[in-house]
Order: structure tokens, then sequence, then C-alpha cells
């Protein structure tokens, strides 16, 4: 069992390992805290960035000769593996600590063992406190490494009647500078940003990160585009960000560049989305923020490839216009696509939901 | 400037006013709190029924001698009027109270003067605090003072997409037990429950209370039904609660008892809600709960006739189906209808979002 302080320490290394966000992709986020024989904390770190020292070496390093016979508290099993940055289980044998703490165990095929090696030599190692909490924090790289694609998060705003836009079109701006600002935090903490044709036509809109502090990469930006009907001086083919048009492999693309354009096999609808995400998986790409429009939103939900809704509600009325979910496969009520809530603030004078999907339930009969 | 004891009086007063909410109508809820001249509560009462005693003399009662020289605090200015149980000014000045302190000026032209008759006798008066939360709790009865028609409070329910039905037309259920038995009590709470046609076609409702504790009269069930199309063996026209069907002067009714029969005047679609609201206004309705569908809503949002809307938003997507809100007169964004959002909780599964209509305000024009 973890004591009450190796707990706290827990909960501290998932916040460190937050602030990796955006930055770590393709690897973890990892944080990780060292006590000292007496249970004082004497170092802490976290994976700062793709090809940077681990989680476990930066904490080691603030901690020194302090660790000698301490507890490393760590969100994700230490890696077995020499990668860009040598195995993070040799270096906690090498700092002479005595016990192990883990959240999450690796799933990775090169990487697991990490605990073993420790354990082999006579390190007291335990997995699991606060495994749901970290796993939480770590869900993109997780499902990534499960699902081999990328993490989808579908973020929409729309009014409390659910319109995403007035009866004629007009949408600029359904919800507040307050939510507009966080999706820009949802961006930079994304892979990619992924918008269909819709919305490219109704908003050219520009899709990179503006006015975010702290260290994040530009996401990749991603046009769903069939028929390759982006025209030459689309905001998205700036340079701000690196651009990707998807397009059919028979897509007439003489007027773009042809390293932004990827071609992939058309589907019922436009192109397949399981082709698209292992395209973008391919390219290294772990999570992908969805920014819509309800079209493209509702073929990835049809797709089964949403694993995580952010919804804007904004305070308002429309009575006519778009709704911010189209066509998804749905027929009846008992095939609602069902979903946990885990978040529910405001957001400025909007309210921000955070909801994962489930499994389907059947439908209540009770009466009204 | 009142003391914190009396705010907290006040308070406390506030608290024991909405006791009677549902039982009062077409009188305010009001309550009251005595203090002696040491501050101390010595009498609490609430106005509980309409008909019966005031919240004053409840409290007075309640008070006995101990209220001589007191403070009497009340959520509403004292009537000076002689109604069915005499002025509630005149009881405090026979009660010996040295002090009183209300917080919302009574607007009625009979009912007024009561503050002034009071310190015409030497009382100290004092009106004012807790003012807006006091007006909030007695929102029903102040806006139907001030409007001549009765309060509507909208209520939907809906999938985070918008969706009050899934593209079948199937929608029970879309909240959960514990949303729809939180419905029951705001119908407990009003004197009316009004339904469009569409909503007595496609799901036959009842609309009566069950399942609700306490003090409550069964609401008027109102189907506003311009063409009477509603067939003999709806569920609304039981005996479990007075019922109404609201149809055109013209409209053939010979299939239905001419005692639940209400004629309007036929208005562009459907029929005029300033009328059918002032028909209800007649016949005492002080509040209406309007439980859709969509239409309907329309058509009172276009009115001008919302004055709270309550929606429970299922942790749900559907993608298609019908929205909550249909056609209500906004064409562009700039016309959305603005809420303030007063209150966001959840109820089992569902989230609770209870707002205020306010005036529009021009959309901003910040870039993406
Ligand atoms: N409030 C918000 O959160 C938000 C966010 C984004 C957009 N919007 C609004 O949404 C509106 C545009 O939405 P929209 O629904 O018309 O367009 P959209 O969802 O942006 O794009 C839909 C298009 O994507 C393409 N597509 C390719 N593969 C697809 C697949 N597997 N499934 C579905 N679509 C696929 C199809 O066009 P091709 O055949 O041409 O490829 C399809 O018509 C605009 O009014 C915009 O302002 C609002
Ligand atoms: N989830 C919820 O909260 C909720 C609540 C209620 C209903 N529903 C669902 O809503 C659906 C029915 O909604 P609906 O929109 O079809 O019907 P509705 O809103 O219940 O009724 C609309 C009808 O009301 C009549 N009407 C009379 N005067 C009107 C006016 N001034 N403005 C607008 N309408 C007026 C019109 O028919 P006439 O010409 O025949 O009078 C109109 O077609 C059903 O699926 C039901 O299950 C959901």
């Amino acid at each position: 069992m973890a004591t009450a302080v190796e707990t706290e320490a827990m909960r501290r290394a998932i916040t460190l390992a937050a602030r990796g966000l955006g930055a770590t992709s393709p690897n973890p986020v990892v944080g990780s805290v060292i006590l000292d024989t007496a249970g004082q904390v004497v170092g802490e770190g976290w994976h700062q960035r793709a090809g940077g020292p681990h989680a476990e070496v930066h904490a080691l390093r603030a901690a020194g000769e302090r660790a000698r016979g301490g507890t490393a508290v760590v969100t994700l099993e230490p890696c077995n593996h020499t990668g860009r940055t040598g195995p993070c289980a040799q270096a906690l044998i090498e700092a002479g600590i005595a016990r192990v703490v883990y959240a999450v165990a690796d799933p990775t095929p090169d990487a697991t063992g990490g605990a073993a090696t420790l354990a082999a030599t006579g390190i007291d190692v335990e997995g699991g406190p606060l495994m749901e909490e970290a796993a939480r924090g770590n869900e993109v790289w997780l499902t990534s490494v499960r699902e081999q694609r990328p993490f989808v998060l579908w973020k929409y705003a729309a009014t409390l009647d659910g319109r995403i836009a007035a009866a004629d079109g007009t949408s600029r701006w359904i919800s507040s500078p307050e939510s507009r600002a966080d999706v820009h935090r949802l961006r930079a903490e994304a892979d990619a940003v992924v918008v269909g044709s819709g919305t490219l036509r109704a908003d050219d809109p520009h899709l990179a990160v503006r006015g975010v502090q702290g260290d994040f990469t530009q996401p990749l930006r991603v046009v769903v585009d069939t028929n390759a009907k982006v025209t030459r001086d689309a905001r998205v083919l700036d340079d701000a960000a690196p651009t990707l048009i998807a397009v059919a492999v028979d897509a007439d693309t003489r007027h773009l560049p042809e390293t932004v354009i990827t071609r992939l096999p058309r589907a019922e609808r436009g192109l397949a989305v399981p082709d698209l995400l292992a395209d973008l998986h391919a390219r290294g790409v772990r999570s992908v923020l969805l920014e819509g429009g309800p079209t493209l939103a509702g073929g990835f939900v049809a797709a089964g490839a949403v694993d995580k809704v952010v919804g804007y509600l904004a305070p308002a009325l429309l009575g006519a216009g778009s709704a911010a979910l189209a066509e998804s496969g749905i027929t009846t009520i008992g095939e609602a696509l069902r979903l946990d809530v885990t978040e529910f603030v405001t957001i400025g004078p909007d309210l921000r939901i955070t909801a994962y999907p489930r499994p389907i339930r059947p439908a209540s009969t009770e009466e009204n």
C-alpha cells in the first residue's frame, strides 16, 4: 500500500505531468517526485518535451544525493528501453532509490519491464495508486498506444438550443472571448487540428494557436476536403503552422502545393475516417482536436472515433440554424451516444462541459 | 441601514416565503420574521395559501407579547388594504412593533401605502435590504402584476447537441428519472402547464403532477390546439386536474366537452400568444410552465413571452431529430436571444441550467 505521503506526492506528480501537455508528443506526459528517507520532497520533475530527459531524470537531478535510500513517485512505470535518453530504471538504480511507486503500467511493448528490472535489483516497487487519475492525465498517449490511432477530442460551441450558426449562416461569435481563448489552449495541447471543407468554405479559419503562453508546438492544420476545393488563398495555407489537406485519391490538386496534400480512399460520405486517422498517426500525430463542423463531427461519431467531447454552451437561443452535430448514424433514442460528464464549469459567460462517450445503454421505459 | 441581524432575518424570511410557492397564487409569496428588542427571533411565518393569513400575521401570532417593541422583517411591503384577511399594517401597529424592514415595495395599486401608514404612526420603516433576492423569489407575482399576464417559465429537455427527439421521433426518455421528478416540482409550482398540439399528438402527455410532497394545487393543463384536433380519449381530458383546450374561434369542437374549450383569435401561426396569456390571466393564472414542444416555444420566444428558461441537458448525442427550439423569428447571430445564467447544477446524470432572457447585445467582432 502506498502511504498517505506517497499518494500526496503522486497527486503532485500528476499535476507536474500535465505541464508537458502539448510538447511531449509522441511521448506520454510524465511527472515525478522524489521523497527522501524521511518522506520529505527533495526533487520534482516532468517530461518537458519529446527528446528531452524523462521526468525521473529531472527529479533525480533536483534531488541529488538526497535521493539515496529514498522513494521515487512517478505517474508512469519507469521505462526499461534505451531510447533517445537511456532507460529510467537504470537511472533510479544508480541514484540509490530504495522504493518506486508508479500509477500506470507502461503498455508499450519495448518499454515494459521497468518495474521488473527495478524489483530484480531489490528495489521495493509498487504500481497502482491514483491509477485512474494518472491514466486520464495520459489519456492521449494511452489511447494512441492502445488504438494505434490519434486520440480525438471533439470540441463544439453552441447555443443552449444546440445551434452553431444562425438561420443565415452567421456564427461569429456564438461563444465568448474567454471560451475562444480556451479553445486556443486546446489547440496548443493537440498535435493536429481538424476541420471539414464546409467549415473552411464558411469561415476560412486560420486554425493556428494564438495567445497561449508556455511550451507548445503549433499543431498540424488538417482540412478534410475530398475534392480539393480549398483555394490557394485560404488562410490555413499560410506559414504560421504546418498544413495538410486530405483529399480523395482522384482529386484534382493542381492548384495546391503538392507538399500539403495527402491522398485517401473515398468513403460512402467524403473520406474514410479510419484512413484519415491512420495517415495522421503515421505522421506522428497522437492527438486530434476535431473542431468541426457538424457534418464532419457526425462522420467521426459514426466511425466511433470520438474519445472526448468539450462543449462550450453560450447562454443564448436561436431557434434556427445548424445543430452542433449532424448525421451520425443514430436513428432512434435507444441508440443515442451516452456520455459521462466529468467536468462542468463556467468560462466567462459560457458553460463548458467535458464528457466521455460510453457504451450505449438501453433507454428506460418509465412513464412521463 | 438594516443591521446584520436584520439582513440575516431577511434571508430567513425569503426562505420561508418560498415554502408558499405553488399554493398562494394569485397572491405573492411572503415570509416574515419577528425580532424582539434584543434582536432574538421570536416568531416566523409565511403566507401559506391564497385566502389564508398573511405572513406577518402568522409571525406575530408566533411571537405573541414578545413582539412588542420589536422589529418585523418581511419580504414584501406590508399590505394596506382590507382583503380577505385585513391589512397587515394594522396588525403590526396593534402588536406594538417598533420597526419594520421590508425588501420589495408592493406595486399593486390597492395594496401600496403600507409603509406610509406604518410610518405615520411613528414606526421606523425601512425598505430595500436583499431586494433583488426577494424580488427573484417573487418573480412570478411581480411579473404578473407588472405585465398583466402570467409569468412564463419555458422548460426543455435536450441532448448536448440540442435535440429533443431522435430522427424517428422517439424521445422517451431523453432525460433521467431525477430530471423528470424535478419537472413535476416545477409543475406543482405553476398555475398552468402548457403544451402545443404537436406534443399532444406525439406523446399524449398527462401533464398532472405526480410524486410531489406538500401543499400544492394541480395546475390547469392547457393544450394550444388551433383546430381542436385533440381526441376525446386524450389523457389530458381525464379528471386528475382541470384542463383547457385553446382553439380558434371557428374551430369545430363538437367532439369535446364545451367546458374545457376556450376560443381565441387565429394568428399568422396558430393562435396569438398574447391573447392566450390574457385569457389565462383572466382565469387567475399567474404562472405558466411552458413544456413545449419546440414549435410552440418558438411562438412564445417570438412573442417575447418567455421570462425564464430551465433546460435539462442529458449527457447524450443524437446528431439528428428536432432541436429544442424551433422558428422564433431570429434570423442572424446578432439577434440571438441572450440569457443570464443564474444556476448550473447536476440533477442525477443530467445538467440543469436556469437562465433569464436579457436585452439583445450586439455581437462581438473579434478574430477567431
Ligand atoms: N461552433 C462551432 O464549434 C463550429 C466549429 C466548426 C464549424 N462551425 C460551423 O459549421 C458550419 C460548417 O459545417 P458543415 O457541417 O457544413 O461542414 P464541415 O463539417 O466543416 O465539413 C463537412 C464536409 O467535410 C467533408 N467530409 C469528408 N469526409 C467526411 C466524412 N467522413 N464525414 C463527414 N464529412 C466529411 C465533406 O465535404 P467534401 O465532400 O467536400 O469533403 C463534408 O461535406 C459553418 O457554419 C461553421 O461556422 C462551427
Ligand atoms: N424534451 C422536451 O422538453 C419536450 C417537451 C415537449 C415536447 N417535446 C417533443 O416535441 C415534439 C412536438 O413538438 P412540436 O414542435 O411538433 O409541437 P408543439 O410545439 O407541441 O406544438 C406546435 C403546434 O402548436 C400549435 N400552435 C398554436 N399556436 C401557436 C403559436 N403561436 N406558435 C407556435 N405553435 C402554435 C400549432 O399547431 P395547431 O395549428 O394545430 O394549433 C403548432 O404546430 C414531440 O416529439 C415531443 O416529444 C419534447
